[in-house]
């Protein structure tokens, strides 16, 4: 297809939605590091993982061999209410650029949970309803994963109960609000439901709460209730297992016109979007059979990547959890006030964490004001008004296109957005008024964070 | 097209979007009757008309021949950005109301504006732009269509100066700051900025504003201002043209698969999307080379077809408009309160008016808290959380399902999902609080709204 035919929207017919996700990890060389028990560091095993998670979602987090695993009819036809997601050609983008650069954007906002979160979340619904649970258990911080379990528990007509962390319980009612329309049980954490919270509350009797606090009530809750489990939305092999659905279809759209992308880039929090998008690429690239440059972008006020240690650490602040080998500031390192709350996570999906380790991939940080003026810059051509998180992506993106406006380079660049900001004007009203900061960790700052990551020896396996 | 066989989303492609809209005024042997001067009572020419609106627009308003007309390419190229929007078969709604009946809805809340208000937005702004306008002026209620027109100018980079009802600016603060993003000027009405502000704060220094006071307002800062015309997002006979788009798209995607609808669904406020959606389907009625039922459907607090009178009438309560022959409850009539805020306008499109007067279609009322049910109902089932002025349609669709759940009929019904609900969260909360009123005006109150209809005595033309 030749470049003036390519159309603004590239959607795949329904019957191409992929009907396997892809497992990047059969074909990693260098597996990612198990899960280990925090007391005796042993790769936990499919029994000791089933109190806490749906069986079926432990075998997949520990399969590292099957490539394509099928995905249920049930949740195939989940996926035809939404999906296939648009691969948009950004035109209106380039031209305001005046780059030769070609911007490709895989868009997943297109839906009411407002992000690709939807596409882990009815997988996990499917299969607790599948096992006959009565109802799963989660956290939420900026609410985008929050609000699709919720979706995703309406559909299959199990109960949801989320742990939201109280200051955004308090400063973001209206996605509590939807949330509560799909009939969620939403409790803002710390709260005296849990033996945890109640700890919590008596030691900080003010506290607004945080993710690490509101995972460890939503695990208790899981463990302590008959019928149910714990699902999460990020950092977990099953979870970037899920979201390689975003990728195999932005693949094929490509195949369809022909193109291949040089560079592929996407936000990185716990890594479900990134590695969702990346994942066949990244296989080709793993396999040898074509070579693409991987940015992965993180906040300037969270830099796991670029600036946090590859070890085994919590995956909480209340140190319920088992230890996973990744990408991390520190389970107690508390990053500064971050409009991108889905950004502000410690550590780094292990997968994620072992490809940048084997130098498959690249990171770099954006500070918050550049995001929010790619943000702005994306929204007043492009027409969709990003999510704070996903702008990170913009802002490389765009950094990337304007190289290529010096070089002369005609790149074909692909850059995940992941979600639309409708529930993060306060942001870009703070943006707008000129009172955003940039507050990025002094070494000092970073060394708080790293004190307490656990000492697991030279554990290998 | 085999019934199993129909995709749960109908999507043209990129190149069978619209080229041109339909005006279906052209097959109409009754045409909607003109707008007249206030004082004369003599049809306005576009001589008259050109102070306040842009020249082309003028031309479109009082075109009641051309059936159909081009559509720029550079509006053609805009649409592109958002368009062709879904025609989704409601599968899932069908199966949890065990209906034999069909349903299928036209979704347009896909872009940011949220709503189908971008459709005429993108033309208006683009005849600004192309006459030499330095911008437009605009008011907003709920905020959908500030919204559009806020990105529509951003696009083609003309100002966009938006009178917010007071009420909206304080409790809409997030609608407020998408248009402030877009980088359109947001003025709170009544304000201190106009004469007939100024005079309106002097009057009721408490008031808290209303769609007549902001309109008025628009409209003198627009025909004050060197460079600036006035534009509107709803009633006029441009603003149905341009939304046509929505009916020649859903026509051509349901001659795609080979289905006929039976039953045409849409919810009725100034008329915009029912207008829209309906006018190719209503031209092949008015043809008489088919037969489709079609159904209005307004809030039970504001019944301007079903309880109104057909007569001529301003079209703002500050009264500075010329007088359009519609269904009316007298442009003093105040709703009382309702969410659906693009819903509360005393009158009617003209166009829909003469079609409903001359026995083409049906309307009827919703209460409020019957179309939240309905609204929770489909948002739990179909994944989108739709705004309160669409889920009037909703409400109608299940009802006209069920109807057939009853007959055992296999009908084909369609509505238009006009948009999405994130900033009517407020409503939502309310209705899942068990707060949401449902009155209904009285025939007291409806008398006091037709206390101040103009006596145009029997003029004819």
């Amino acid at each position: 297809m030749s470049n003036k035919e390519i159309p603004y929207k590239v959607y795949l017919s329904e019957d191409e939605i992929p009907k396997e996700w892809y497992n990047v990890r059969a074909d990693m060389k260098n597996k990612p590091a198990p899960l280990i028990h925090p007391g005796t560091h042993k790769p936990l095993s499919v029994e000791e993982m089933e109190p806490i998670f749906c069986r079926e979602l432990c075998e997949q987090e520990l399969d590292n061999d099957t490539r394509l695993i099928p995905i249920p009819k049930e949740i195939q036809d989940f996926y035809k209410m939404y999906r296939p997601s648009p691969l948009v050609r950004a035109y209106c983008l380039e031209k305001k650029l005046d780059t030769p650069a070609h911007i490709y954007y895989k868009f997943e906002g297109n839906n009411t949970s407002g992000s690709h979160k939807l596409n882990s979340a009815i997988a996990q619904a499917y299969y607790a309803k599948n096992q006959g649970l009565k109802g799963v258990t989660t956290e939420t911080g900026a609410g985008q994963w929050g609000t699709a379990l919720s979706m995703a528990c309406s559909y299959f007509d199990i109960d949801c109960k989320v742990y939201m962390v109280k200051v955004s319980y308090e400063q973001k009612p209206f996605r509590r609000e939807v949330m509560r329309t799909y009939g969620a049980d939403v409790t803002p954490s710390p709260s005296d439901t849990t033996n945890v919270g109640r700890q919590i509350l008596k030691e900080f009797p003010g506290t607004t709460g945080s993710l690490g606090c509101a995972i460890s009530e939503a695990v208790e809750a899981a463990t302590s209730t008959e019928g149910y489990r714990y699902v999460l939305g990020s950092v977990l092999n099953q979870v970037l297992l899920h979201q390689s659905v975003i990728g195999v279809e932005a693949k094929k759209a490509f195949e369809k016109i022909g193109v291949k992308p040089d560079v592929i880039i996407g936000c990185a929090g716990g890594g479900s979007n990134l590695g969702g998008l990346i994942s066949p690429f990244m296989g080709e690239k793993l396999r040898g059979e074509a070579d693409y440059r991987i940015i992965a972008v993180e906040p300037a006020s969270c830099p796991s990547l670029t600036r946090g240690k590859f070890v085994y650490d919590f995956c909480d602040t209340g140190h319920v959890t088992p230890l996973a080998k990744m990408y991390t500031l520190g389970s107690e390192f508390i990053p500064s006030a971050n409009h991108a709350g889905g950004l502000r996570y410690h550590g780094m999906s292990p997968i994620l964490s072992q490809l940048y380790h084997d130098g498959y991939m690249e990171a770099r940080t954006a500070e918050q004001t550049s995001v929010f003026e790619a943000a702005e810059e994306f929204a007043r051509v492009e027409g969709i008004l990003p999510a704070p998180e996903s702008s990170h992506a913009i802002r490389a993106a765009i950094d990337e296109a304007l190289k290529c406006k010096e070089t002369g380079e005609e790149k074909n660049i692909l850059f995940g957005l992941t979600g639309t900001g409708y529930f993060d004007l306060v942001a870009y009203q703070k943006y707008n008024d000129g009172e955003m900061s940039d507050y990025i960790p002094t070494d000092e700052d970073l060394e708080a964070g790293f004190a307490k990551i656990p000492d697991t020896g030279d554990v290998q396996f």
